[in-house]
């Protein structure tokens, strides 16, 4: 009973709400789940009650290019700063959730091969952080985390297919049918920003041309802001590798300011979004869409508009229903929180994909 | 147990392997199933026995543009007439599944808008034969019907993620997750022919632009093969509305016989639809593909090896792990046997998705 109703049973632990089950491992006001949303620019954590409550939140510098060794020694040394200045007691930490873009090795807890997170191919962040920290530690994809978040905090009946589409630098989406997380083979479903939607066309990192990250996320869309700089002049905009989310934050709020070259960019990176989401729908006849991730915090609105219009238009099943399209309502932190979600759903029940690894 | 084991509780019925369960309700001996493909040009109809194997097989005219009235008309002749000559006894008869392509409204048990059935909108199919037949009747999607009957006779492991593609005069697939169909919100889900690969691509019937089946499917092809038929004469090739499935079983011929013409536009199809299982690969992460469909009767390997090869350059998890894509051996009735193996199951175990209406 437990494995089958993974997510729910969070749900349950979160809310108190839904169908009562007996819960027997955990007391809820004893435990807490640590979230880590590992990025290229910045690391978020999270740290959430099992009831779901965030108890504190903290954003430090990213992976950057540091080698992965160096990332895991700030990972750790940030693990403990984070959990002593939020006076959590190391005892009642169910777990630590580090969730990064995909692929990801479930089998290894590696990220394999990611354009920002290049050198970590090999590298089991999983096994180093469980020799290093005094928790259990779980790795798992960052759109997943999301979805399962949205998911859980939404109480969303377990009778939808719902879908968590998730823009970080990269675009993924987490998949959740009969409520639980949809794994796939090897706990790489979801890859939404792979879905080509133009077949000849912009070469992938992933080897596949014309993938919709290539057009909608913020690197592609930065650069092609950088070939009209001249109409984008007072924006701030610096162009570097490093400053791509607040580059495009700034791109995003003079496009919801109405400025006029902003908002073309805006709106074509959400066009192509939309294309692809309709795809994406047409596969999976899904109920529900939540959009969320940093890249969409300012101008999420006009992305839900776009998808929402799009499917609207040429869903192949709309004439049996419609797809309700909402934002979430803390986008930045989403893989955070749904990170910690993992954790206290990975600590109930452990289901398929990546496992809760204890410390020796 | 049952309603969790929907499929495999078939293939255990087809089969007999697989891990054994008890089966109380069914007597392999005593039942037959029909599975019936529409399809504009043709009608497919198959009966097995209880135990999946064939035990008869009729081709005969298809819907064309009669009325569905009169369609169904002769449709309840033809029932008639095909279980007399199979020698099969009424009450043996578990049910008939009639499958056609999406997108189809589970609910009414009608065909909503299909570009080869454009008048049955608003008919329940479902109901008007259950009111003329004196066995149970189900309506559902060719394609999925297609995979599930793919995997029952592969008997294909519970624990793999499959997908079945079929290409007939559309292009669709059918899903199979933890060994049941994946229905979605309004079981039109598997819809990979209106996966756009051209986002400012060919308008297509369903609303959206730059569909797979725009491109890769036969109807497209003749298009693509009328305008260079100056150099496919002596092909045979008649170019009419019922012709299609003949024409393309004429190109598809050639093209394996090495004519140049014909051999590139086969390939220009297979490239598209390799395109598209890209991307569905990606967001659901399949361990195995199926092709069938009377359209990859012919040339069924070109599609395959294109399929493989762009799988293997450039899906998004294929460190993880590879895709088998197999062919179905028997392509032309893949969507009928699939159809009456749906009959079987609903009568085990009736699961979500369009249901067995028993007569009055």
């Amino acid at each position: 009973m437990l494995a089958e109703g993974i997510v729910r049973e969070s749900g349950r632990v979160a809310s108190g709400g839904g169908k009562p089950r007996t819960l027997v491992e955990i007391n809820p006001g004893a435990l807490y789940a640590v979230g880590v949303q590992l990025g290229y620019e910045s690391m978020t954590f999270v740290a959430t009650g099992a009831g779901g409550g965030i108890v504190a939140r903290q954003l430090v510098d990213g992976a950057s290019l540091d080698s992965p060794e160096k990332v895991t020694d700030r990972l750790v040394a940030q693990f403990d700063a984070f959990v002593d200045a939020a006076g959590i007691p190391r005892a009642s930490i169910a777990g630590v959730a580090v969730v990064a873009p995909g692929p990801l090795s479930a089998d290894h807890g590696a990220i394999l091969r990611s354009p920002t997170l290049r050198r970590w191919e090999g590298f089991s962040l999983r096994d180093r952080l469980s020799e290093r920290l005094d928790v259990p530690v779980l790795i798992d994809n960052d759109a997943a985390a999301a979805a399962v978040g949205e998911f859980w905090t939404r109480r969303v009946p377990r009778t939808e297919t719902f879908a968590g589409i998730y823009m970080g630098t990269g675009l993924g989406a987490g998949i959740i049918i009969d409520g639980a997380l949809y794994r796939g083979a090897s706990s790489n479903a979801g890859e939404l920003g792979h879905t080509s939607v133009d077949l000849d066309g912009e070469p992938c990192f992933c080897g596949n041309r014309g993938c919709v990250e290539r057009y909608a996320a913020p690197a592609a869309v930065l650069h092609q802001a950088r070939e009209q700089s001249g109409r984008l002049t007072g924006l701030g905009l610096a162009f570097e590798d490093h400053t791509v989310t607040q580059d495009f934050d700034r791109l995003a709020r003079a496009a919801v300011g109405g400025h006029p070259v902003a908002e073309s960019l805006i709106a074509t990176s959400a066009r192509y979004l939309a294309a692809a989401v309709v795809s994406f729908v047409n596969v999976l006849d899904v109920d529900r869409l939540v959009l969320s991730g940093p890249s969409i915090a300012v101008a999420g609105s006009v992305y839900a508009r776009a998808v929402r219009e799009r499917l609207m238009e040429s869903a192949f099943a709309r004439q049996s229903h419609g797809v309700r399209v909402e934002l979430a309502t803390n986008p930045r932190d989403s893989a955070a929180i749904g990170a910690a979600a993992l954790v206290l759903q990975s600590s109930v029940s452990p289901g398929h994909g990546p496992q809760l690894i204890r410390p020796n």
